[in-house]
């Protein structure tokens, strides 16, 4: 059934068409029609966002619970680039997200009014897919075009570009729902090559990162790893990767070079399952960018975009493998632990705390790495971390993944630094009364960067050094600005309060935060 | 004297060498010989902030108060991108900056971790300038070379991408300092011209933008107004103006279409005087893009970049005007107001608050439309407002202008939504101990949208339309963001406590806040 619309409602009914059901949103004056078009067109979720930076970091969010992207919608060019880095983490994950962002009117670009600048220029380095609607006629069709684009595998960055007038002239057709095609399978030969190494017996470590790190596709792997005496590691970062007892537990590649290399010294042979291949994070002077020992053999058996699960599965069959005999990891929940606030008590009383089917936003840095180790045990749970590193990155991912999963709750694990890139998430999550626990651990410094100074041989920080790493002067009162945005918070100073804070966030709905004072 | 250094502090003395002495930084670790090299070379004047948007609109409030361009300190593409809506601001603002964006190690990018991407193409959308570093003992000659295209008329971006060994490597030289062109100087035709309108008498506006809006050449412009009876009229934004008693007092360009229109209907022929012709701000289904009436001529006297004052002065010899002919604002100080919160009694409580040389930056949206007319006989103040129509200007201008006159009362008046782009700017203020007085107007709502949904004829929102416009639910409590960021605060609900709040605001010095509640 075609009624009269404009092109705003056109896009919005293509997007629901195609499935996209959820947009966040920090509109402008070039985006009213879209807004407006919010109460003509029924089905469309709409979530506001304070800064744009939220907006794009919950769309991250939402597509790894969802496993479908969500739109968000922009306000023009600068809009847009307060959105990049957490499209650039998104790009990163392999997260399918669909941005409009509104420009001005077509007769209105020649003007060079304020807000004019080079849209599609702004959006090519963080997308994959860059159009500007040429009429309202053509809007419903790019926008089919752009979820397409979105969710080719593994997922990716649409920015469509609307002229205002795009979105008021009339319309009269929607986009087609677009043929998506499924993850590629991978090379019979590839498969048999993985099978011939690991059949070479021991020095052989399975890689896996992306969709490898699933339920299914862990079990999968650890029937290879039963079968053949192979390790199994996960890249250092993960979209969503399913962990806790019941499932299989395998460690991560650690972050610090002087960490990485000892950790892959061990193999002859790694087989990349997802993962692309091992690299530091940073190039350092005095430690080598590849974390692979010399002379090792790097095997891709599945690229970035390819079908983990499919290929896992005829591997165990070529091998001949049992695929019910992965070792899996048992219930392991510490007792909650007592005293003065450290790294690891804090591990210990989240490994207590977490409930059920929890989803755990990692961007705890410094004080979380060993958080990952503390809680292969707990109850089962999804981990999902920053695989772009700009930070600024787990509270609007928390929020979306909280707005895709509204049964399951959200711990988001923050330094204190990186809580200030993005902290009008929280306003968001109290709009939305999203489930999310923010923990955020104060340490009043940009810890990590004391020891980055040390790894690129910046010597010792003298007090001007030191006061570009230091938060302190003042300190930050986190829980207060929580409680400005509407989330009620408490600070914990001793391993007891974490507990007691964190039995207070499991037992009850909506949004809380929690500062650890370190 | 030329010793060992590296290329890091071949960089800040270069910087040092051609002037710029004034860093804001956010830093990662591909910074982190930048700010090693901190400690080791004196004079460089570093100052933190949370979030990158911060850094860049401080740099901008910075240069319109000192006239030289700041450094900034970005972390590679994403730190540059968050930076990147301030930045447009700047650009548009004519405001000289030099970004240092650092970068993976040259041996490093080919591994493409998690924190590449395409640096340059995030910088060049708002950028004037953009070169990567290609070693070392390139670094100085490219800073110098930076200063110099930042400081090229009126005022440029340029952003200078050091790949971390760059950094680290030897170098051995300082940069020149550039020579810069000054401003060119107009043609004698194009001033003999503007003579010839002027003096065919009623119906001429001198329409005067950019370094117009100095004190002096505001006052030349009231001469020329006084000798020929043309009319003065000011840009909707500015980027510093002087205004207030003493100063040559004149309206400004409204915003809305619907006012600017009849504002300038009267006109025969508009000379432009550093201001682009005048469009309007957005382009509308009903309104015309182009502001000035059929028929009418625009003449543009002095483009951007080019010397207003000299103009101004070559046309009043050539008019055989008086210069020292122009009126000037008698003090109109009133009394401080009573009774409930509104925005003329707001205006009201500034106008009568307001300090002697005060920066008054602008970002106060739909509350502030009457507060420029209204403050036209306070004391003698400086008025910045955002050329670039990205939100999110305010805290961090106002920043950078406390920043580079330290002697001088800083007034930031702030809508509530706009605030809430770059809050962490307060952090900065309280640490740097800052004389900025914040003063945030609560309407809870980005009302200005309520507006532009009738301009563009969405017609009247409904529910879901409405919750992309409003702020409440839940509300934000303003005043304690800023206690959470270590400055004082306090709300004002009557313009009674307003005046008190504004009072003690002028009475002390440092940072402060006051959440005017609508």
């Amino acid at each position: 059934m075609v009624t009269e619309m404009n092109g705003a409602e056109s896009l919005v009914q293509t997007l629901l068409a195609c499935g996209v059901d959820t947009c966040f949103a920090n509109p402008g004056t070039s985006e009213m029609h879209f807004v407006a078009a919010l109460d003509r067109v029924a089905g469309m979720r709409c979530v506001l966002g304070l800064f744009e930076g939220v907006v794009t970091g919950a769309a991250d969010g939402y597509s790894r619970l969802s496993g479908k992207p969500a739109a968000t919608l922009l306000h023009l060019g600068p809009g847009l680039a307060n959105g990049l880095a957490n499209l650039h983490n998104a790009r990163r994950a392999g997260s399918p997200v669909v941005n409009i962002v509104g420009e001005h009117a077509s007769f209105h670009l020649r003007y060079d009014a304020p807000l004019t600048s080079d849209i599609e220029g702004v959006a090519r380095p963080m997308s994959h897919w860059v159009r500007t609607s040429r009429d309202a006629a053509s809007v419903a069709q790019d926008g089919a075009d752009a979820v397409a684009a979105a969710r080719a595998a593994p997922g990716q960055i649409a920015t469509l570009i609307l002229p205002a007038d795009t979105a008021w002239n009339p319309a009269r057709a929607i986009g087609r729902p677009p043929l998506v095609d499924p993850p590629r399978k991978v090379d019979d030969s590839v498969v048999a090559e993985s099978a011939r190494l690991l059949r070479r017996g021991a020095g052989t470590l399975l890689l896996l990162g992306g969709d490898a790190l699933t339920e299914e596709n862990l079990r999968a792997a650890g029937a290879i790893a039963a079968h053949s005496g192979a390790d199994l590691m996960a890249t250092t970062y993960m979209r969503n990767m399913a962990r806790g007892a019941g499932r299989v537990s395998i460690p991560r590649l650690p972050y610090p070079v002087a960490q990485a290399l000892p950790a892959l010294a061990p193999y002859r042979t790694i087989i990349l399952v997802g993962a692309p291949p091992p690299v530091s994070f940073f190039g350092y002077p005095e430690s080598p960018s590849e974390l692979h020992p010399p002379g090792c053999t790097l095997h891709r058996m599945v690229a970035t975009g390819e079908d983990a699960g499919d290929a896992l599965a005829r591997l165990i069959d070529r091998l001949g493998a049992d695929p019910s005999a992965a070792r899996l990891q048992a219930p392991e929940r510490p007792a909650a632990p007592r005293g003065p606030i450290t790294p690891d008590g804090i591990a210990q009383a989240l490994a207590a705390a977490l409930p059920e089917n929890a989803i755990v936003v990692d961007e705890a840095i410094t004080t979380g790495r060993g958080f990952y180790a503390a809680m292969a045990g707990a109850a089962p749970h999804s981990w999902l971390s920053n695989l772009g590193g700009s930070i600024g990155f787990g509270p609007p991912v928390g929020t979306g993944a909280a707005v895709a999963a509204p049964d399951r709750k959200v711990f988001c694990l923050e330094g204190d630094g990186s809580f200030m890139y993005t902290p009008q998430s929280l306003w968001t999550q109290a709009r939305e009364n999203l489930d999310v626990t923010t923990i955020v651990f104060a340490n009043r410094s940009y810890n990590i960067l004391k020891h980055e100074l040390a790894m690129v041989g910046a010597g010792n920080p003298g007090r001007n050094a030191l006061d570009m790493l230091e938060l302190d002067r003042p300190d930050l009162d986190i829980a207060g600005l929580a409680r400005a945005m509407g989330v009620p918070a408490r600070k914990a100073t001793t391993l007891e309060e974490l507990n007691q804070a964190l039995e207070n966030a499991v037992a009850s709905s909506g949004p809380k935060l929690i500062e650890v004072m370190l």
